[in-house]
C-alpha cells in the first residue's frame, strides 16, 4: 500500500479538478471555503470541532469505566480517523474483515479486533501473512462453532502453519447474527479452541447492537441476559483452563446501547479482565438515528451532553422544475439511505453567505442514483423556497453508509473551511 | 490522474494481500480461481461470456433501428468497461456530474453526454478547463430554466470566460425528476439558450427511466407523450432558429423502457437528427429488477433472447449460528440493497467443486453493513442446508448500486477463473 504519494487529487469524488495532486497537509492549507462554493458539490465533510469533542467523550466514558476502546475501524476504514482514535487513547482497532485488518496494520495500527469469523483460506493466509510483516501486531478474531476450528486447522496443515491466532469466542442471540445460542455450544466451541494448536482463546466476544430498541427496561433485560452469558462462560472457561493467559478480554459494543454493556465488562472474576468496547459510529455520530439512540442514553446516565453530529452532505439545488419540489445534486452514491433519508439542516447561498436553518417544512423524501427530491410548502413564502444555484447542508442517519460513498472527505472548520482531510479505504 | 501505475494491488478490497501491485494484463495471468477459494470473499464479479453478449445485443439494437449509443457511464464508473462500449460502437459516453465526465475525458472518451444540468461555478471551471486540456473533446450538459442560463453567464462573466457550451434542452415530466414542465417554459429556456453567447442550443433531451411500470399500455402512453412533446419543441425550435447547427440532438433512454423511447428518437424534422440512446445498465443487466423490465422490452419486441446477467456477488458461510439462518460475509458495502436484496443464484464447497443451483427455499431476508441473513428450510435434507466455509453466489438488483461498493472487479470466464479486471472510479 503506497502511503507515501500525495493522496489527494482530481481522482476523487469534490476534489477540484484543476488542481494537482496533494498531500494531506497541503489539502488543508488550500483556504478552500464550502460557503462561498470553491469545491463543487456533492460533498460529505467532517466537522473538526465536533470530531475533537467525540473523541474526548468517548475517551472519558471509557476512561471513567475502566474500560478499552477497540472503535470499529469499519465504520470509516479511515487510517486517518484511526490515528486520531489512537491518539485519543483507544487501546486498537476493530475491523471487520482480515482485508480491513491488512489496511489497518499497513498504516500501522498495531492491535487490531477482527469482530468476525475468520476461516476462508486466503484470509488467513493474508492474516498470517501480515503477522510476518508485523512481528509486532496482535490480532483477534471470532470463532462461534466448532466447524470454523477444523476448517483452520485444516489450512494450516495444508500450509504447514505453526504459528497460532488468538481468537475470542463469540456468544451470539437466538435470532440474531453470529455466535453460539447455547452455554454447551459455548462450552464444546471453547474446550475445542483451547485444544487447538493453531488457536488460544484470549476472551469471549458478543454484539447487542442490532437489539437495540430505545425502550430502556427491554434494551437492558436484553443486555443483562447477554452478559450473564459471557460472565457464566467465562467463569467456566477459567474453572476449565480454557483461556491462554491470565488476562481475559471481555468485548462488546456498538454504538447505540454501549452504555449498558460497559457496566458489565469489568466483571470481578479474580483475573485481570480487560473490557473492551468497540463503537465506531460515535466519532461522528449522526442527525438522526445515532442521535436517537444517544438520547436513550444520556436519559440513562442523566446526562445533559453526549455526542455532536459530526458528517455533513452538501449538495447543490440544480434544478427547481415545478412549485414544491427541488433536485439537490446528491443521491445514492452520496449520502446514506439505509436507515432514514438524508435531512436538510441548512442552506446558503453558496456565494459566500453565511448558513441558515432550512424552513421546517424542507423534507427529502426520495433518492436517485445522483438525485435528491426536496419537498417543500409550495404556499409559503418565496424566500422559503430552495434557490437555484444554492447550497443545502443534510444530516445523515448511519454513518457507515455515508463513509462507504466517498473515497477521501474535507474536514472543515466552523465556516465550513476545508482545513484537513481524511482518505477511506473500502 | 495517474492510469499508468499499475492500478491492482493489496489496497483493493478482495485481492490477495501478499500480491504485489499489478498491471490489469497482469491480472488476467494469474490463474485465480474462485471456485478453489483463491481470492478472499466477498468479491464482485463480471461474467466476460455475459458482457460480450450485452455489448453486441445493444449494438445491434441501436444499429438495428439507426439509433447512436452514449451508454451511461455513471452505472460503472469504470473506464475500461466504458472503452469496452466504445469499441463496441458507442457515440458517446454519458455521464451525471462534472466530476465524472473529468475521469472519462483524462481516461481518453472524446465525446461526454452529461445527462444533468450544470451550474456550480466550480463545474463550470473543472468543464471549461477540460476542453482546454483536450481540445478534441465534444461535450453536451443540460439546461432546463431560464435561471440556470443567469448563472452560467454571471459565471462567464466573473471568469472571462470566451468560449461556449454545447447545450440540450431538457424536457420533465410533472412530478418526476428534472426538466421544463411546459411547452411554454421550454420554449422560454430554448429561446433564452438560444441568445446566450456561452451556449449553443444542440438539441432536446428528457428521460423515462423513472417512469416505468412494466405495463406495456401506461409505458407507452407516458412515452408517447413525452417524445411528442420532444417533438413539438424540436420543431419550434427549427422554425425560430434556436438551434447552433444543422444536426440535431435527441436523447432519451434509461434502461428500462428505452425501446419505446427508441421508437420516437430519429423523427423526420427536415434536418439530419441524431437520435442518442443513454442506457446503462444493458451492459451488466442484472438478475431482478432489469430482468423484469426486459421482460416486458421482450414481449413489446417479441424477442427469444435479450440481455443475460453479467455481475455476481460471491460471499462465504462465515458462520451457521442456529437452524434455518447461515451468514454469508458480504453486506451493504458489498452488494446493491435499494431495490431488492440479493438473491442467492449458485452454491460450491470453495475447495474447486462445481457451482449447483441453490435450494429454492433459500432466500436473503436482511443485510448488516458486513452481513447477509441467509434464511433456509431447516426441515429440509441437510445436503440443502448451507455448508460453512462454502461459496454462495448472489444475483444483484441494480448495477448501479452494486458498482459503486467496489474499486475494482474481476472478469472472469465461465469456470469462475479471472481472466481480466476493471476498475471504477466513484
Amino acid at each position: 500500500m503506497d502511503t507515501a504519494a500525495p493522496l489527494f487529487g482530481p481522482h476523487l469524488k469534490g476534489f477540484p479538478a484543476a488542481c494537482a495532486p496533494l498531500s494531506r497537509e497541503a489539502v488543508g492549507q488550500q483556504d478552500w471555503q464550502l460557503l462561498r462554493g470553491d469545491l463543487a458539490l456533492p460533498l460529505a465533510v467532517l466537522k473538526q470541532s465536533a470530531l475533537r469533542h467525540n473523541l474526548h467523550w468517548m475517551r472519558d466514558f471509557c476512561t471513567q469505566r475502566g474500560l478499552d476502546l477497540a472503535p470499529h475501524g469499519k465504520t470509516s476504514m479511515s487510517p486517518e480517523l484511526w490515528a486520531l482514535q489512537l491518539e485519543a487513547g483507544a487501546w486498537g482497532i476493530s475491523l471487520a474483515t482480515v482485508f480491513q485488518a491488512v489496511v489497518a496494520v499497513r498504516h500501522g495500527v498495531l492491535r487490531v479486533l477482527i469482530a468476525n469469523q475468520v476461516l476462508q483460506r486466503a484470509e488467513l493466509d493474508a492474516l498470517a501473512r501480515l503477522h510476518v510483516e508485523s512481528p509486532m501486531l496482535r490480532s483477534f478474531f471470532l470463532v462461534d462453532a466448532v466447524g470454523q476450528v477444523d476448517a483452520i486447522e485444516a489450512w494450516a496443515a495444508a500450509r504447514g502453519f505453526e504459528g497460532h491466532f488468538e481468537v475470542l469466542l463469540e456468544l451470539g442471540i437466538a435470532g440474531q447474527r453470529t455466535g453460539c445460542r447455547t452455554a454447551d455450544e459455548a462450552a464444546r466451541t471453547a474446550a475445542r479452541i483451547a485444544a487447538s494448536p493453531v488457536l488460544r482463546l484470549a476472551g469471549i466476544e458478543c454484539y447487542e447492537g442490532t437489539t437495540a430498541h430505545c425502550d430502556h427496561a427491554k434494551d437492558r433485560a436484553t443486555v443483562q441476559g447477554l452478559m450473564d452469558r459471557v460472565d457464566a462462560i467465562a467463569r467456566d472457561a477459567i474453572a476449565q483452563g480454557w483461556f491462554a493467559q491470565d488476562e481475559i478480554i471481555l468485548s462488546a459494543g456498538g454504538s447505540a446501547i454501549f452504555d449498558l454493556v460497559a457496566e458489565r465488562l469489568t466483571p470481578d472474576l479474580g483475573r485481570p479482565v480487560r473490557g473492551v468496547l468497540r463503537s465506531g459510529c460515535y466519532l461522528t455520530h449522526d442527525h438522526q438515528r445515532y442521535t436517537r439512540y444517544l438520547c436513550c442514553v444520556a436519559e440513562r446516565l442523566n446526562l445533559r451532553e453526549t455526542l455532536k453530529p459530526a458528517l455533513e452532505v452538501l449538495a447543490c439545488v440544480q434544478s427547481c422544475p415545478e412549485p414544491g419540489l427541488a433536485l439537490l445534486s446528491m443521491g445514492k452514491r452520496d449520502v446514506a439511505y439505509d436507515l432514514d433519508l438524508p435531512q436538510p439542516l441548512w442552506r446558503a447561498d453558496g456565494q459566500g453567505g453565511a448558513p441558515r436553518a432550512v424552513p421546517a417544512h424542507w423534507r427529502i423524501d426520495a433518492l436517485n442514483d445522483q438525485h435528491a427530491y426536496l419537498r417543500f410548502d409550495a404556499s409559503a413564502p418565496r424566500g422559503e423556497w430552495p434557490q437555484l444555484g444554492s447550497t443545502v447542508a443534510s444530516g445523515i442517519s448511519h454513518p457507515c453508509t455515508t463513509f462507504d460513498k466517498w473515497r477521501w472527505m474535507p474536514v472543515v472548520d466552523e465556516g465550513y473551511r476545508v482545513v484537513d482531510a481524511v482518505t477511506t479505504w473500502f
